[in-house]
């Protein structure tokens, strides 16, 4: 069957995406094509929508990244914060900026990596916007996911005597930037494992709703910028403190030497961004009903939740030291 | 007071952005500062969800456009495409990406140009994103608007004998963009008229809600890409044709002479985008019920919905010739 390379209008990519949208449908009443896409409610649920941004030169490189996996990272992203509110995605709405240079295989792949990924979370792409002739490439996604009243799992409900899980391993997708970054692929199958989670990285939605329908958790966070940055961020939204066990956390090291590279390893394990892993605290009373494997996954406990006055620190050899938030930060990166 | 000019961190950022969020906070439960924001449905109503991308160098320009003016049209956008559902905006959700020479100044004041139309449309930005180091700045704007259910103005409902209406006059956006590149501000009253439909267009929200509410329409779009291409959409999603009748368009002809630049002006008014002007379809027996004015706006009746053979056509001077969409297309402008 012949193609051209290139779509060569508007309405031509907007019929492409139309048939090639996601067919989940439930609640959905218009898809693409009108003025915006219309949805019907589910009685008793609350919405939880996030959006995220994914930006040439800044969340990918043409280079390192195939089109596939800038499309499944895309959206990666939204469902993972989905997941941190325990609740179901239902719902995309993709905005894609291309430069004048993109072809149509690479919308076609970035297309194809999105939707495998939004199918196996039943999430419907209804709408968005395109826009040609930037100088860099990027993707906004918002999702838009269903929560029952009163289980959305917020960052803003640890107490002190809580403990922190964690669910798989740290680092493991720095750790396969770093691998992409210096030479590529023709590594062992381990750093192959490592890439993989870099570029295909598998949004936590199950344990979420593990935690939210049973409410097992009493506060999470996904891990996008790094351990240090994002427990930050819920210590302050829990107006907590935190204590992180160095010799407790799980830190991937695929491909890597652990006793040999070990301050590097940890060192991603602690800050580096884009693990999609969820962060939560459990209540002491509620602690023995976390299991320690979740589809797969081993769940580790990683430290307690302190009164705010302790800030957030890490134990090392016995001793309290500071933890600084020194995970991606846009801002400081200029 | 003094401030620094630039963020330093993203979670200055988003404490700044937290703090001057809209107020506005019926259905409301979690804002700005959690994975997700987390939002109450309204019974009985649908909700109608669009996102629309402004990017530079595309929609706008440093050169032409003052950063409160691109905030405005952000989300002006996005509002328009909720009145053409017949929609009540409630959310917006707002990505922004910014180049390494972005100040705070643009910053701010980008954000008071959409906060002050977010306010008087009763809009709550709820979340979004931000990323830094881009070589051109970019705002996507997801908005998510209710209406009663099974009342939304669908671009599909237009019937063969339905009249055509347009609020407003067509070209007036296009008119001013051609004021501001040939010179800028130091015109007369009119042609400044034309600059501010341009830099700050105003969307249809309260004629949308009232054609949606007494279902008085069959059918609505809005001008965004100019009436040529968006009167196509229209009728391809109805399967109708449409015959509009030049003599009858309400061409806007600010601050130049309409005599002496009638080829001009009747082409903007054709093919000119970012009006933001609705376009809708009434059947024949409610055509009475549509008030000559709306709101300080007139209301003209320019052609009528024909079956699909007849494609979309404009009557000039009695014959009948082919209207082909030449609006704005960003693949074709490649």
């Amino acid at each position: 069957m012949s193609r051209s390379k290139q779509f060569t209008s508007e309405m031509e990519l907007i019929e492409w995406l139309k048939k090639h949208a996601s067919s989940n449908s439930r609640g959905l009443l218009v898809g693409i094509g009108d003025d915006a896409a219309l949805l019907k409610p589910h009685p008793g649920h609350h919405w939880a929508i996030t959006a995220d941004l994914t930006v040439e030169g800044i969340h990918f490189s043409q280079r390192l990244h195939p089109a596939d996996a800038v499309g499944h990272r895309a959206l990666a992203r939204s469902l993972s914060d989905i997941a941190a509110m325990g609740g179901v995605p239902r719902y995309a709405v993709v905005s894609l900026v291309l430069t004048r240079q993109t072809d149509r295989d690479w919308i076609e792949l970035f297309h194809e990596g999105m939707r495998r990924l939004a199918d196996r979370f039943g999430v419907s792409i209804v709408g968005g916007d395109t826009a040609f002739g930037s100088r860099d490439a990027m993707a906004d996604v918002t999702v838009l996911g269903e929560v029952e009243r009163g289980r959305a799992l917020l960052r803003s409900g640890a107490r002190p005597g809580d403990s922190i899980f964690v669910a798989g391993k740290l680092g493991a997708s720095a750790l396969g930037f770093h691998v992409l970054q210096s030479g590529g692929r023709a590594v062992d199958p381990e750093g192959r494992r490592a890439v993989e989670s870099h570029l295909y990285p598998e949004p936590q939605g199950a344990l979420g709703r593990y935690l939210a329908s049973r409410k097992l958790a009493s506060a999470a966070i996904d891990l996008s910028d790094g351990l240090s940055s994002d427990l930050h961020r819920l210590a302050k939204a829990s107006k907590v403190g935190a204590c992180v066990y160095e010799e407790s956390l799980p830190i991937a090291a695929c491909g890597l030497d652990a006793s040999e590279n070990k301050t590097f390893l940890r060192s991603l394990a602690l800050h580096g961004g884009e693990d999609y892993k969820l962060l939560f605290t459990v209540h002491a009373a509620r602690v023995k009903l976390i299991p320690p494997r979740f589809r797969g996954l081993n769940i580790y406990k990683i430290g307690e939740i302190r009164d705010h006055r302790t800030g957030v620190k890490i134990v090392r050899g016995g001793k309290l030291f500071s933890l600084k938030p020194e995970g991606y930060d846009h801002l400081r990166q200029r």
